[in-house]
């Protein structure tokens, strides 16, 4: 008899909810409405103060058995659903976003050398341009390899002020220098949207670093350039902080970013950070830019660089970012996440199974 | 003129916003009858399949704007709320949250002493039992200073097999000895339920360490105790965890339970954890059981013992625990975090501008 | 000029160094001498007492410039390198840590299947068993894909004491005919030590769940059976804290224990817990254990499975846990994470180029 | 007999340990030498060829029982504590760091009004200047408490590109027309070093907020101004991390600095961030510099805001930074965090049982 009873109620609850139902429907297409009429005015369509006095008419004829709060609660569901459609409708959501599954943002530099577009590419070069010997050594090793992107970084971002912060836009002329001559492009970290010009003669892609990922002076300052950037994850940012930080970037005009994956911190000690690799592969399935996983600064060791770089691959990055030093034990820093030379090949021999990487 | 529309769009939505309401309302009227009937035949109020069945409706009947997705999102939050609203009425939600702003858990010892009724009560001793020496030594001067709960741990959960593990039993009997002389209370932890009978005749707190706090097992064991139980945070656990694992304790039958803050890990470095200073404040908002703040565990280190225990006290903890040691630098574990006695004495001077720790 | 002073300076350096390299090793002969003297009397290598002594005598001698404070702190490293070098010798150090490259334990079932020994093994099953047909439907897929490790959990440590338990002893029973039937072996986590003897009849492998890996009763319990023991890594623990629960076990007798890496508490919030890459590379590298990667627990959601296990075959793992449920939108716990049984043949396609889990 | 020969091997150890001794503060004396003539010769006294040449020529002559992994790292600890002793007497170690106990950063402005000499100051503001209204009644209300420092945010950084970003220079622009209305100092975000000379006209007192916290080029700039910096720990930085990006700006010659404690990142999901409450006891133990704290970017949430204010003002902090807003449901930003005027009067007459507060 229970069994009836129970099928009858549940009968009734059905009905409710087909009835809820239709009522949000009509409401989304009320809110759509509104929504048009507010682009019009040329207002936002979020409106606290609107929210807010509906939210007191609910309160005011809410008798129950459903707390206030708890109304409210559901209201609130309610508001932030209508509040992305609305949005959706108006600018088909974040652009940094994947609409459809086979969308994918492709970085094509001028001969025509791809990132994003299927193959795995290698980033890599020492952590700061020392001298000339220095980087035209490793410069020459890597492009033996095939490896194409040179990390020449001129400024260096450092916790302390005395620590060596880099050769500046000497070591940029250096970068540019030994990249041509080794046919490599240079990426190089940009530290204040003041270098812009003073950087743009030699840089063929920006790097925006951890330090500067919620930088959005500089973020901004990214959309405007001709070159792709590179964004880091900063240690302390959630995935959707990421996200919203390449946004900045495409939404002031510049489509070419690269997103890159640096470890986060966490309480484990044995690494430096910890490498987010689920965040990899969340990040090629939620947005459309290419992903690429930086096995050093994560690490901060160089005893797991081949296991996280293989890793790095098989969770789908389209590339990899690995600091290489011609003598990493006197490196100015980051020595002891620094490949040599002869470990850098050791590597690559293990994650080029196919020639891709090699010319 | 898109004024006056919005005016009248807006009448239409507050309109629907009170249909809704109602609908929702009705609903939830539905689900409490359907509850009772689960009660008679035994079942739980969660249905998993039903809830499966409701939404594959909704989705077939769906024709947008709202997206299915959309659709199922929201009416898991009713279903929630449903669900919610039944358990709230079946047994009045979690034992352990607080229903009314007045509801204090007090927990009173055989003599009349309290914790949790409105003094600060502390706390303290070597972090284990070395000998009847120490800890006589210790537990004499905090007696002298009005301290009453004395820790006495024969059993100390060790990272490495390799350090000390305390002197078991043995300690636990020198714990006892040493308290009757001082006329203190034992508060010691238990490492597994099946010391409990062999340790209750030494033990007037039992202290559920955080290694032990999802312990299961051993916390309905401790719902079978007529000692009061202190819980003691997991460095790795949420508040919301931390308070489920109290609800063993009292559901299993124990109403006796002090909940302990001790330090989450984080990445900072220079302390051991990080004393969550906000769980506390929220411990004591949401729950109505006693909190205590351990500053020894969370800080790893003894010299900012005296402003962490102020912060403890004027957040509005019911007490603090710190290790006191009569020869820090010698003591078999957590060197670094006891606090000698003069140490001891010196926060006891700050803490206690009332008389109220003193006798 | 000043080039000649700094040579000679530096000469000058090097030659005390060597009298202190010089002094080092003696000290060391000499503590070794020490430490067989304290082998024969039974007292153990660290005396704090006596480092304390040491300090004190140090402190009262030193006359700068450098600190007491600094010279402290050097000692106190030459103490440690000391006591590091009595206990190497007198245990050969953690039995858990790899002491050659080539050192691997291999588990062996009786029908000759391993685990450790080159193989990826997979390791899966619903998160609990909830009824015959349900761990039998999965069982009946899983074997015929090669799979012959059935996740076969009657007790199933929740946070709340208010959500589903498992079927505690009956579950184990119908885990064990339906693995019968299929030819598979069960793996069940053990929740307390009392259940044991219980258990054996019915289990092939012990699991110790993330609640209970700093549980040293249950820890040393399992050093006492003859089954294997899979050891999971608590989100809250550093990856050395995880090497010494794996040493309570062998230390305790049962050498056969696989290590399992389920993500860690972090920050992050679009997945559950984050999957520790680094860690199953530093593991493999550090420990001769075998070491399997859990991709349901550390992501929370299906949607990322299939790159996440390849991430973890890539980095070295001897193999990979993942929940599968015929239904898993009405599963009992976790349905947000257990793949279904198309989604459980899509990822085996994608990680088995090799025909090597097919049998 | 056997202790007869431990005392034996003993009083050796003891005559070693001293000839170290020796030896190191030799040492120390050669290097602090060297350390002259490096700074004559104006390289840095970080030499990490000499470092890899001398662990180079102690490999070669080591012959145990120490291993050459435990000497290099015994010499890199010396090398490390020489280094320092050279760094210590070329700088008097980092600037931001407390040399004496009673050494301490008095921040004192036009009209005498201090922080850091032993008064409780409190900062607040709307999170945002959203109109002349909104901020005109927050100021009146909070000037009338004896409130001073008023939070006037031109611009503020978002996570979203999307999300409201400030009035810019007209909020700043309205912000002090408030303040000199209400006797109060401005104190205002600063997001990019382009942004200092327009803003210094209209600021008391710079901000750096938690996202540019290691922005050195910015940093270096506020090193340039004539008014005081409040500089904000980022969510992902150590305390280490937030002293060093202290010095930048001390370093780069502006001696005023305020640190602001704002909560860390953490997996504990009921509040926003984890106010670091040891933290502050920390900075103000190792650093000069005052320290405030912020309640309401750590929290997230208002209702914990008086308990967390009280463990601010107990453990030391030099000051209190709340947000307030008229109406906090309907403000444009962070609406869940700020208290409204009546919740900021009820916060005051808790913290302020003396009259410090009030003028």
């Amino acid at each position: 008899m229970a069994d009836n009873e129970l099928q009858e109620l549940r009968s009734q609850v059905d009905d409710i909810n087909l009835q809820i139902l239709d009522l949000l429907n009509r409401r989304a297409r009320l809110a759509s409405e509104i929504g048009k009429v507010q682009q019009r005015l040329g207002t936002t369509f979020y409106d606290p103060a609107r929210e807010a006095e509906m939210l007191t008419n609910l309160e005011r004829e809410n008798n129950g058995p459903f707390s206030n709060e708890t109304i409210k609660a559901l209201f609130r569901e309610i508001f932030r659903a209508s509040l992305a459609l609305e949005e959706k409708e108006a600018r088909q959501k974040i652009r940094v976003m994947r609409k459809t599954a086979d969308e994918h943002t492709v970085i094509t530099m001028p001969d025509g050398t791809q990132i994003g577009a299927g193959d795995f590419s290698v980033i890599s070069g020492p952590c700061a341009v020392e001298s000339v010997e220095q980087i035209d050594e490793v410069a020459g090793a890597l492009a033996a390899r095939g490896v194409r992107f040179l990390r020449g970084m001129g400024w260096k971002p450092r916790t302390s002020p005395y620590d060596f912060q880099g050769l500046g836009i000497e070591g940029l002329k250096i970068a540019r220098q030994v990249a041509n001559k080794h046919n490599m492009y240079v990426i190089s970290e940009i530290m204040d949207m003041s270098l812009v010009s003073q950087m743009s003669d030699y840089v063929d892609i920006f790097w925006v670093g951890a330090r500067n990922m919620s930088n959005s002076f500089l973020l901004k300052a990214m959309g405007q350039v001709r070159q792709p950037v590179i964004l880091k994850r900063s240690y302390g940012a959630t995935i959707e902080d990421f996200l919203y930080a390449a946004e900045y970037i495409v939404a002031s005009g510049n489509p070419n970013v690269i997103l890159i994956e640096r470890g986060i911190r966490t309480f484990e000690k044995w690494t430096r950070n910890t490498l987010d690799i689920s965040a990899i592969a969340l990040l090629k399935q939620e947005s459309h830019l290419p992903v690429v996983g930086d096995i050093s600064h994560s690490a901060g060791r160089r005893d797991i660089a081949i296991p996280l770089a293989k890793a790095v691959k098989a969770v789908g990055a389209d590339g990899l970012m690995f600091e290489c030093h011609p003598n990493p034990p006197v490196a100015m820093s980051d020595a002891k996440q620094q490949l040599s030379i002869p470990e850098m090949h050791a590597l690559l021999d293990e994650i080029t199974d196919t020639d891709k990487v090699l010319a």
